[in-house]
């Protein structure tokens, strides 16, 4: 019975269109070319490395796509227990018509070819979109990204702020920060006239959120504006700051940003968690790892100085998904956002998905986002989350709570569309 | 068939009395009077604050019980999907005789009618009691509580002691100090007679237990003497700590309660990991959340040091729960005490639970216990673990295990109340 | 049907002969004498001793095997719904006949005398062996084992380097280690060149790996050599060393042994997170504990300098669970490792396995080890971890993903054993 209901939520589930609020996708080049964008995802290169290929292989500079994918094929053997490899085969068998049960060494070159003359079409970006039900695209720029040559209602801008954040003291971050703004800040009141004009370039270009990630240490501070001066001024003085210094920088300009999200009344997504670079000769994107020792403590300053800003949070860990329930549960401003990165497989999503269902407001809770660096992966990270959904909903809602099917999915459009767009606006 | 294992487990613990072996019950008030007290449980008015309801609108002074669940029912629409909005429904349906599957604008005044109606029967204390199946609550009881006007064999008292270990550089703290011992201490050992006191006081009043609750960061430590000395001499001379001081000040304390406990052969619950006032404009007990980066290792000299003492231990986070069910495993004086707060939800209930009956002597698991602050909580509560504990014990006892129903029935009457008995003394 | 699934692809697991990768096997005694070489294993003790039973009981000098029996047989009835107590009952059902659902006063002595009478049999061992499907067991050897007087193919040698790297400021310790290799070490390199000594001997044994189990504030990092000379001379001078000197010691042991396993192709076996005499009236080896604020972070260093190196890791909490499975996708040198002491229950197998097979490649899983100090254990260690593995196979994979019940066999089979071949070597 639960399996029937779990059948019947899921089919409802699946005639909803979506709203992807967080993904990488280049809306100059949104869909795939060869079969090499689709493997060459860091998820692939990532664990095909882990399980024995050499970086150098992956990377070579020079080979073609297809020499790529023929490099990487034969490591799928040792993945396909993963999540990650079920998205692959799902997208090869929708998009593809892909049949079989493995890629392998023996099948893939049919594979490649049928994939390319899928995406030689020139409506593919259209045919995958379609077929994935997405009705709009968030998507992460950087803060000096023009924003332009694309349908900005479509492929929604949100202003990416790591580099701003964690680089400034880099010199390139300083350059292109003046550039962007024809400004050169010398002090905390003009680097947040810089900021302002970054703001309302995005905004007025109809960006829904500013995004942020940020390492497991991290912990906003508001910092006195006559030290903000002291700093601006070093840094983009050229000066070398001390590493004490860095932090305070790090804190200015984190809490500058805020206060345009207030002014702006701009959703900030944070995504706390993450250190970059841990394994150094990693393939690339494949290189960052976290420290489970973080704890949404490090964000009561901030969570208490901004009440009107509402902050999408995704955490890296699973050990931290409790706190990001109970903080969804007392913070009005804090909202559960999706399943990020390594806890992106379903025994995590089910774990974390049961307990904000069970404990926090259900406006407050954004289901998924596919963090996708092409079109073609939103429909099997989508798919596999709406599956999970379903069977909680049939468990612990229909089954143990006595709800009608009707009423769960309710509850399931709600997370997986409606407060997407009550938290970041919906569609123009 | 585990379905069936289930459901017949469930209907067996149905029928076992209860004893709650810890609740913010008022002796003297002990039922609700309107439903403005179910819904003004800080669970809801947390949940509904989060949800969008603003504080000033639940709190504004001087408006009737009628006018506050007015403003609060318009908000429950958001949190149908929590636990918590389950426990609410249950109380409606079972002691107001509510039909319908949700409370809305359009039906609540009929229920809050209904219950008003009920509640003023001169014998709704008794009607809950009985309905709940409940032989003993016990309380939470200011250190300075005469304890009296209220039958003290039903209604049992418990020594809270959170204000000693961290608010004695209050003025008003000591001075409830004492007033309550009718002693000015002046050094440890002058203290250490006040506490003498209060527990002689409690114990003859028969108190069945000391309580606190602790922030993640405490990690209690024995204070020499002459230290104390100067401590308690300085607060009470009014002087000023340092943060170094009264960081050993509250070690002082805290080890002189353990002490008392030893003499007094009292079991010295301890709540680990709050952090009180988190978010400053949340309301009334709505305020607190937690630091996951807490472990029990911060009490190996405690354990070590009062092995005559027994130490019902409740965790705020799920991530602590492994650790408390190896430390009870090994510690004889640890025992495991529900699922406190903001773990007191199904999805962590079935985790800890499962993992304690899985690794731990079964002599030293207390199941649950409410929390509650108004009599009418106890039912839903104990239901909703009750029915966890039943499913638990059917999949993996009766299903994996093999046992029979009545052994598995055993086990769950043990933990839901014969525990509670042998650790912290039977019915008189 | 998933149960069914999960039935036949137990049934066919359990036919699969089996290599345990971790033990404390005592070659020279493999095979328990007497009931008590079973009930003394500290799972029991200390859970007897939590239960109630005082150590000085259970340790009382000169008791008889049978005495130690009868004084624990009591205390299981507390213990019977833990884990642990299933190994045993399954022990004692498939080696002694044991038909009973408990063992208790009353028939703990038949049970007693009809184990004597199979161990007595001069083939036990053998007869255990071959009932368990072992065709190799691991040891772990101190440093200083001659390793002679066995059958080193299949009782295959460790090396277990924790007294090298945390205890080297004691004297007993720098004495075995200038007895075991003739030599005197006086500076960084004449250290490693006994060490060095060390592993060619356990090589020329056919030693598979080195091992240590680590304290959760361990985080190891590259020693200068001027420092480690000064620290070695130091040490061997029998001077006393600072706190932080001793941990420079420690991390230059530790850096040399993974120097070490780089030169001889040994994979260095790192159990993560335990803290030693915790519970320092805790029954024999009934008294370590753990912290969980530990994070694979604090091996970065590490698993970068040493790419060649094979790091087979096990976590004690379940906690770092998720850290290892994202370390082991992300690290090639990164092998996940067993369900380890606290973890070993099966709540905790279940949602570590989950993890592992939906997200880490399945070349780099070590399925199971039994950490078990007499041979009768493996059996039901095993069995559990096989019956935990056979469900996930059938729910996750045939059942979620559509996988024949050949490839879930397929895949159960490598990491219950084509694994353990792959990492650490084939038979020979």
């Amino acid at each position: 019975m639960s399996k029937e209901a779990a059948q019947e939520i899921l089919s409802q589930l699946e005639s909803l269109r979506l709203i992807d609020p967080h993904t990488h996708i280049n809306p100059h080049s949104a869909a795939s070319e060869t079969l090499a964008d689709i493997l060459g995802y860091h998820y692939y290169t990532e664990l095909a490395h882990s399980a024995g290929l050499e970086r150098s292989q992956i990377e070579e500079p020079g080979i073609s796509p297809k020499e790529k994918v023929a490099r990487l094929v034969p490591w799928l053997a040792h993945i396909e227990n993963t999540a990650q490899y079920s998205w692959l085969l799902e997208i090869c068998s929708v998009f593809f018509d892909f049949g079989e049960e493995r890629i392998t060494e023996s099948n893939w070159e049919g594979l490649y070819d049928a994939a390319l003359k899928k995406m030689a079409q020139p409506d593919w970006e259209q045919q995958v979109l379609q077929t994935s039900g997405l009705d709009q695209v968030y998507l992460t720029n950087d803060f000096d990204d023009p924003l332009e040559g694309f349908d900005t209602d479509f492929y929604v801008p949100c202003l990416r702020t790591d580099d701003l954040v964690f680089h400034l003291e880099k010199s390139e971050t300083r350059e292109r920060l003046q550039k962007a703004t024809d400004s050169s800040p010398a002090d905390a009141a003009s680097f947040q006239d810089a900021l302002e004009k970054l703001f309302t370039h995005f905004t007025s270009r109809g960006a829904r959120a500013c995004a942020i990630s940020l390492p497991p240490h991290f912990a906003p501070a508001k910092v006195p504006t006559a030290l903000a001066d002291t700093l601006i001024a070093a840094v983009f003085g050229g000066k070398e700051l001390s590493d004490s210094q860095k932090v305070q920088l790090s804190n200015f300009v984190f809490w500058s940003l805020a206060e345009q999200c207030k002014e702006h009344r701009l959703p900030f997504d944070l995504m706390i968690g993450v250190n970059r670079r841990v394994y150094e000769s990693g393939v690339f994107q494949g290189q960052d790892l976290y420290d489970k020792r973080v704890s949404l403590i490090q964000y009561k300053q901030l969570l208490n100085a901004f009440p009107d800003v509402t902050f999408p949070v995704s955490v890296l860990s699973e050990t931290s998904n409790q706190e990001l329930v109970s903080y969804s549960w007392i913070f009005p401003n804090v909202v559960t956002n999706g399943h990020w990165w390594y806890s992106n497989i379903p025994v995590f999503i089910e774990r974390d998905s049961r307990s904000r269902l069970q404990a926090a407001p259900l406006n407050k809770q954004i289901g998924y986002y596919s963090d996708m660096y092409k079109l073609e992966f939103a429909l099997p990270k989508f798919a596999m989350y709406r599956r999970i959904l379903a069977r909680i909903l049939a468990n612990d809602f229909v089954g143990d709570r006595g709800w009608s099917i009707d009423r769960a999915v309710c509850a399931g459009q709600q997370i997986l569309r409606g407060n997407v767009e009550t938290v970041f606006g919906g569609i123009a």
